[in-house]
């Protein structure tokens, strides 16, 4: 038996929907050679990650491995794929292979963080593939709601893996590459020793609906507008996109792209080729001008994000554009899990000046870019691959897709982050137990999950802050008393009397009876304030507030 | 005409789902006699109001009328309806009525206060009525998820006007009254001036379900678990516990009761005689002893809080009760938005235990307690009213709502928060706005949602907080060089030095080259220290905190 082995070792996307990052290696025990599929990021929230800017997943153990990477694949351009590259390429420094879409929106993440785009490769699609180390990749193209998604076919001395990457299965997509069943069914003729695969829709149990069917519905809707109609949906759905500005165009309607992002993503699109008739747009100082009821805007900020088209129109005039009563905004869009309340609040804002708010609550005006559970049955007949290893999901999609591979007697692998196994031979083999996490960008510094900064943030924001300063003289005792701050606290609790105040009384009380073995020692004493402060703060304002305690010493 | 008028006030419930408080007034303008329909909460988020207990509305208006307050009306013991009772009872002072369970729940938030119960008074439903100052107010059975809802008929001189509470149109409610259509028909005969109607579900389009059609689909369920079953729900849908008990009875399970609301709603149900046949429970004790396959756990925790038995048991053990490969989970409720993180967090938890977790995906476990769209209809087709005023809901429900009676040839008015009317004569007018608001319960304290504190709390999540203290000697010149200290903050950025020294080189600097006009006045010198500090922080890490100056002068 050789002892080179097929090694698979998510870093990310397999215990969440978002910075997906999958090491495959080929080689022997200690010597592999190995690919990174998708470097992307998850975007952070206030109840868990306050402040912080963008969650890379851990890269820790690969980095320290870089020498023995031989490249960096991204199967399409989605943050949650490629948003991480120009963070941490430096620390891997690997070619990057990507189809030209991709490639173009990769490109600019590396030259903002000063890389050079040299070492992006652009790639065909398959039959095309590249040979790197032990590895020979291809890109297979597949349905998804971005222009030239695409699956990985890996081949490796131990056999072929299909790396799906985000999917579903659209044989009528309106922009880019339909599934092809047929092309699909070729290249899993000779085998698939695994499939690894999106688990994202797994919980959606009927059949997955063509982006071709959104058209017509979106079509009659705009027509119907009795003003201004304004859309949004993901920038990156460039299919979506052109459904809208068509729908505007059909209607009579001059269309304006609003927000940074769609108008990159259409750039990028008509750059490469990927758009070639998309409908002519007009300024937002042209749109000032325009009536109406010839005007539809396509905005950014389909999830409600505070700076992002949508949320200023709903705040009031952007760029001399102002939504009123008669409009009509629509999002064709769906509300990511955990941003409802930022979308109901933009909604609210629309139904205050009138605007008549669509959603896609019936159904009709937007369809999802992930397989549902048909489908990926349907996926898994097609390739009948050896063993299906369900990716890009939370434990709970993993283990749900796991069943459903079960159910039609394949075999099932839970995988989860950190988890890197031996994939040659019949049986999948925990080899390694890699330590994962997250990454936090945080302003312009990478801090760790667990440095211990986000929590003290947390820490404030749920019990605010309190500051005492103490000066201790030459002959350490108390010079006057001590001063107290407050900072997210209320200032007055139950005795009436200002909180600081209670407090500083408190605190000198304590000072006056604390012996030398606590006043010569700076510990002991802090630890002494900080108690008070904290018991005193709960008397009268009934919370335990976070206490910073500053000692200056004169001697 | 007479000067008398009908005032109706929204002052919290028309621009949330949340803190019902209604006021109604009758009388001559400045004289009015009034009445409050619930006193209700809202729940805080991480995102806005980080640190707090509570939500109340703010009820500054009526308490500066409170000798005007001939009575309090709880149509219901939700917490958005009568959650606020006891904290702001003290400021309104003024009788309550409401039907036995309603008051069996609001009297122990009364004496959680040290409010007398005496007070409290329990009214009989229609026909029975109270007479109040110049109102006449009955209870009318209505359906809704938790018992003994009840609508109010609400006669004066200006007409009759029927303030529905929650509620849906559910003629078999599993536990308590159904909908009486006669009795409603016979109500509203002889006119209805004005329908105060629950908005929540407008943007529902299919009929409503009733409570009745779960128990088959529930029992089917616990029946096939090979293992232990969990299930939660609200503790205060006693409907729904009870079908959830006995089809454990049913699947010769033992019932367990876990948390204290699940307890104590049950115990009310009791007392109250809602419940006669509730199948006998074991305790958490016993449960352990209990083979899995012969028990069902009822707990709370639907929407994922972290101290309830849901999020305890999803953590590990929970009074000796633990979850373990082949249970089942079943969430017999429906997450609120904005609460979908905490409750896939829990999800997640079980799925790595290897529990199975069933949710309402499908549509079978559970159904609504608001009635949807076609339900409304039916309720301005029952009442015929001259004037259909939405409530309970968003501003985006209330319009849609309007919009709804409108579409039917019916008057409808928008009146959010703060908006009082006269709903005297043909036309309703407004004739004041209110300041409306919110007041937050933090910790024992009462303060205003515009106070600044909860402000400064968001901003040290977001930000940091940079602590800067600095002592002055007798010459009002630096006594050694500022001290820095952080907190939620890096200690290192770009430069590799500790960003506490990088920003006391800077205050240091910027002390070395400050005049004597700065250096005597604390304000200058706070604010130069600030600015300082936040601009070097900005370098350093890309980020700009708050900062809090603590200068001592020894002179």
């Amino acid at each position: 038996m050789t002892p080179e082995r097929l090694i698979y070792l998510p870093l990310g996307g397999a215990g969440e929907i978002g910075m997906n990052a999958y090491v495959y290696g080929y080689g022997a025990p200690g010597a592999e050679r190995y690919i990174l599929v998708d470097i992307g990021v998850t975007f952070p929230d206030m109840d868990t990650t306050p402040g912080v800017d963008l969650i890379f997943p851990d890269i820790a153990w690969l980095a320290e491995r870089a020498d023995r990477l031989d490249a960096i694949f991204i199967t399409h351009a989605h943050e949650d794929h490629v948003g991480a590259l120009g963070h941490l390429w430096d620390r891997l420094r690997a070619p990057v292979y990507a189809r030209a879409f991709t490639a173009n929106i990769a490109a600019r993440k590396l030259t903002e963080h000063g890389h050079s785009t040299e070492i992006l490769k652009v790639a065909n699609a398959w039959p095309a593939t590249q040979t790197v180390g032990p590895f020979t990749v291809g890109f297979l193209p597949i349905s998804h709601s971005i222009p030239e998604s695409s699956a990985l076919v890996i081949d490796s001395p131990a056999g072929r893996v299909i790396h799906t990457g985000d999917f579903k299965i659209d044989e009528s997509p309106v922009v880019g590459e339909a599934f092809d069943r047929a092309l699909w069914s070729e290249v899993a003729r000779d085998g698939v020793h695994a499939l690894v695969c999106d688990s994202t829709n797994v919980f959606s149990h009927h059949a997955g609906r063509s982006e071709s069917t959104v058209g017509p519905e979106i079509e009659r809707l705009v027509a119907a507008q009795p003003g201004m109609v304004v859309a949004t949906t993901f920038a990156s759905n460039i299919a979506r996109v052109k459904t809208l500005a068509e729908a505007a165009t059909r209607a009579g309607r001059s269309v304006c792209l609003l927000g940074r992002a769609m108008r990159r993503m259409v750039e990028a699109a008509l750059e490469t080729g990927i758009l070639s008739d998309f409908p002519g747009t007009v300024t937002p100082e042209d749109a000032r001008d325009i009536p109406r009821e010839n005007l539809m805007l396509i905005v950014t900020g389909s999830q409600g994000e505070r700076r992002a088209a949508s949320a200023q129109l709903a705040r009031g005039k952007y760029l001399g554009l102002k939504m009123q009563e008669g409009d009509t905004f629509l999002f064709s869009s769906k509300t990511i899990p955990g941003n409802e309340r930022e979308v109901a609040r933009i909604m609210n804002a629309f139904s205050e000046m009138g605007v008549d708010v669509v959603d896609d609550t019936g159904g009709l005006y937007h369809v999802s870019g992930h397989a549902n559970r048909p489908d990926l049955e349907a996926m898994h007949q097609i390739t009948q691959p050896q063993l299906v290893i369900p990716m890009h999901g939370e434990h709970r999609h993993l283990r749900e897709h796991v069943k459903l591979a079960q159910a039609a007697d394949r075999k099932g692998l839970l995988a989860p982050n950190g988890t890197c196994w031996s994939l040659s031979g019949n049986q999948p083999e925990i080899v390694e137990y890699v330590d994962t996490g997250r990454t936090y960008l945080d302003g312009s510094v990478q801090i760790g999950a667990l440095d211990g900064i986000v929590r003290d943030r947390i820490r404030m924001a749920l019990n605010g802050h309190v500051i005492v300063t103490l000066i201790m003289d030459e002959d350490d005792t108390p010079l006057g008393e001590p001063w107290v701050e407050l900072m997210g606290l209320p200032e007055t609790g139950r005795s009436g009397t200002a909180l600081a105040e209670v407090l500083e009384a408190d605190l000198t009380q304590f000072l006056g009876r604390a012996d030398d073995k606590t006043l010569l020692d700076d510990a002991k004493l802090e630890d002494g304030l900080k108690r008070i402060a904290r018991t005193g703060a709960n008397d009268e304002i009934g919370r335990k507030p976070e206490v910073t305690v500053v000692v200056s010493r004169l001697s």
